[in-house]
């Protein structure tokens, strides 16, 4: 079971290495002396107030439930549950089995009063399933578990029915026999769930070869409380504006996503993740842009910055071949400032050593090193363990976010200098130092994702833990408004992100995807304060 | 100059082999005797009445210009041309020249109660750009011809903004220099902008290896009544919806959409085009799905009834190489339920090779026999040549039209069947047959487009030849969505395909197009009948 206030399985804890350790308090200093423990689930439960959403066999007000499915896994969530200042909590949870038990729960708390979230995997990192502060009205949650499995697949054209409420690893079981995959595999994928995928515009981390959700979708269906959208999975259409990409990114305020249709591929025979450093940070940009551009069969390229390529080593602890790597990068010319770009290539035999050897040849070009497949395949070994370092950090006494953005090659190394500026430098008031690196998690032939991570120390004061998140997230996300960014290239917008969301969107733009929430919602009970200001 | 009531260059006629004649009067007869002369461009100006706007410097109520900004190339269209009975003509033309100008007309036409008709290439075969017969009220169309060409190209991310107006061959024109292509080659290349093919969700023929209009459109400029709306070009987002979906499609009801920004890629070093024979259509079905789901890096793949197989044979006429392939043909077991695959690859010699050489080692599976590149070399030669025809059979007395949809691949074969019945049988209650053949045009992992031409004999009585047209055009749209299929896979709503739309959109669905086109264009006045009905 996954704990109630973190990310990890309860009772593990993924082990951070001395050299991680070190790195970071030489970065940020050692861990501050007086943290006061974490509040413990029964002192949480013990606060949580009565529901206020009148008794009904389909709502559980158990304390619990209602706590495992208040937030989220923004850093905001976390300090909420962590110090158990929980604030808001929904009144009630309702797990229904199908799309009319969603539609009568949508009545239900139309009637109440009530604001409605849909709940998936709950790994929103942006606030997407956070209940408002500041609502006078009652909070209904809805849990999308049992709305879950495959419930459709036709094996000729790959397409595959699944409940919106299934989990990543149980959609890849459920293809498995049939020798199919999704090939859809966000860094949350053991925690979140298809309809979330859709709703939050989900990317994987193979999406340069599977597509990212947006093309998976094939079609599915949306419960909302005007009612019922069908979304007829057509191969491509050109029948008018794609009703599809409206309720990909809707984030709940349209209505809940009861199924979802995905476009399924044979599970490819043969995967390679070669590595290669690269003398610095300009050279690695320069050699993914132009294997970005070079129209290879590739399904990932990630690079790091010199100081996230150093964390990851670090991380990875010391070790006999760490210590030749070393030796053979230094050999071969590579200081400090070398970055590890990492290559995904998917398929047939033929192609992805094509894809291999002509990306290597690119990389090359820009001075990089080759040094073969072990960091890519204890990288794929542990991708999605990483996160659960978060959880080993915050016990260290250090908290983590990170922020995302996507950007055209032009303008990208400005942004990725800035976004670092902002989080490296935005403690320095407080005194407090800042960890920052970032890599390009995913490249296109016109840009790429930009994903920085952010590690800061945690006060003994909540309230100043979260008033330094908040100093580090404006300050990146004004970085990455100003250098033209988008303001979520993978975590979608929920509340965090709403401030920044016209400048992309434009005054129209935002008026006209409220006029659609108020079609699907009239009465404006669906996830209110996410995506679209309520006002609107 | 293009003819002012077809689609070839005035005075040029494609020739119409003796074979392709002699199976055309096989199918479906001998043109009638007594047809009447097409009417001349004297006899249409001296019936266009005066214009119903007031006198404006930015306006032409030009005759000449209002006919041929006055019509698309819909069936309907051509038989008003021909005809001379125009009905509707539009009562000024404004060619802006700058996103101020256009702005300045929306708001004359606001003033002066006039609907606006955005105009590209006039290309729409669905009826996008044709006045309402029963609208009141005066019509302006804006004719974009002058806001065109190359504004911006950054070369390091690919991305190329053009003014919409852009035809084809300009815009590739614009990009060769720096060694970009767009690839991006619906059959209407010559004629259509960049502008219309976002409007209008476009397809170019390599579009599974270069990707479709939505793929390539990274953002740009859309001028409403109601303000301005920019998208910025990102090369991808999480955003939020995705408003570059809901211009894309949009047909000028949002407001005119000025200027792009695409997506360009180095033009490909290599490219291929084989052919192969498969035994019958079922074959070439499996075959061509099966291909689609290999993963191939393929930028293209088309699959021919034995009837569009046999049509094609005959159009090319009688040669000694086309006897020779005949022998070799009947020779290999081949017989006349033959059926033409036509696959497309693009990209580094490395990749074309093995894409051509894994979808041939499908293909034999299939009992497919390998003929060579050289009727793709014929096909890529004459590409943009074949839908001149359309002028030289109106010419020899028959009427030409197609239709299109996409669909699964299991539910493909049935709708091409059932398609292929309502046309051939269309028309037998008055006696009339019907030659109709058709392709797969663009396959994906999921399933394939299906483009099907119909060509029968016109009446002498222009009204009896569009009520042919009308049965035969509801007959093959009702199959259409019987069986599941999209409406359009590549010409896009207009007024002809609208009666279709809710049942893939939906209600809710039909609704928020609605919603959004009202906060665009709160009046209505952009052009109203096309892609959603006024009253919604």
């Amino acid at each position: 079971m996954r704990r109630w206030n973190g990310w990890a399985e309860e009772g593990s804890t993924a082990a951070l290495s001395r050299e991680a350790l070190r790195l970071l308090e030489l970065e940020v200093g050692r861990r501050i002396d007086n943290l006061p423990p974490d509040a413990t689930l029964g002192e949480v439960l013990a606060v949580v107030p009565p529901s206020r959403l009148p008794a009904d066999d389909r709502l559980s007000d158990d304390a619990e439930d209602r706590v495992r499915h208040g937030r989220g896994q923004s850093l905001p969530d976390w300090i909420a549950l962590r110090s158990g200042l929980l604030g808001a909590v929904p009144d009630a949870v309702a797990h229904p089995a199908t799309d009319d038990d969603v539609a009568a729960l949508l009545a239900l708390a139309a009637k109440a009063g009530a604001t409605v979230i849909p709940y998936g995997g709950g790994s929103s990192v942006v606030g997407g399933v956070t209940p408002a502060e500041d609502d006078d009205g009652p909070t209904m949650t809805l849990a999308l578990d049992r709305l879950a499995g495959l419930s459709d697949l036709d094996e000729r054209s790959g397409l595959a029915t699944f409940g919106a409420g299934t989990v990543g690893p149980d959609l890849e079981a459920a293809l498995a026999p049939h020798g199919l995959t999704l090939g859809h595999f966000p860094q949350s994928f053991e925690r979140s769930t298809l309809g979330g995928w859709v709703a939050a515009r989900s990317v994987g981390q193979q999406s340069i070869g599977f597509g990212r959700i947006e093309a998976l979708f094939a079609g599915g269906r949306v419960v909302a409380p005007a009612g019922t959208l069908d979304l007829p999975a057509n191969p491509a259409s050109a029948a008018g504006p794609d009703l599809r990409q409206l309720v990909l990114g809707s984030e709940g305020r349209l209505g809940v996503i009861t199924r979802a249709t995905v476009r399924t591929v044979p599970k490819p025979p043969r995967e390679a993740f070669p590595a290669w450093f690269l003398p610095d940070w300009p050279h690695a940009i320069d050699a993914a842009r132009d294997v970005a551009r070079a129209g290879l069969p590739l399904s990932m390229l990630r690079a790091s910055t010199p100081m996230e390529t150093q964390s990851l080593l670090a991380m990875a602890g010391r070790s006999r071949a760490g210590d030749v790597l070393a030796r053979y990068l230094r050999l071969r010319g590579m200081g400090p400032e070398r970055s590890l770009v990492l290559v995904g290539a998917s398929g047939l035999e033929r192609f992805v050593e094509g894809a291999v050897r002509e990306a290597g040849s690119i990389l090359r070009r820009h001075g990089g090193v080759a040094v073969g497949g072990s960091i890519g395949r204890r990288w794929i070994a542990t991708r999605f363990r990483s996160a659960e370092l978060r959880d080993t950090l915050w016990d260290a006494g250090y908290a983590v976010d990170t922020v995302e953005t996507a950007a055209d090659w032009t303008r990208l190394p400005a942004i990725a200098a800035s976004v670092g500026q902002a989080l490296r430098h935005g403690l320095d008031d407080s005194g407090e130092r800042v960890h920052a690196f970032s890599h390009l998690s995913h490249v296109y032939p016109d840009g790429s994702s930009l994903y920085a991570t952010y590690v800061f120390r945690r006060s003994a004061d909540p309230d100043e833990t979260l008033a330094r998140w908040r100093r580090l997230k404006r300050g990146a996300s004004e970085a990455i408004v100003a250098g033209g960014g988008t303001i979520s290239h993978q975590h979608g917008v929920g509340r965090d992100h709403l401030p920044y969301l016209a400048a992309e969107k434009g005054e129209l733009g935002m008026a006209a995807l409220a006029d659609v929430a108020r079609r699907f919602d009239p009465a404006g009970i669906m996830n209110p304060g996410v995506l679209v200001r309520p006002a609107e």
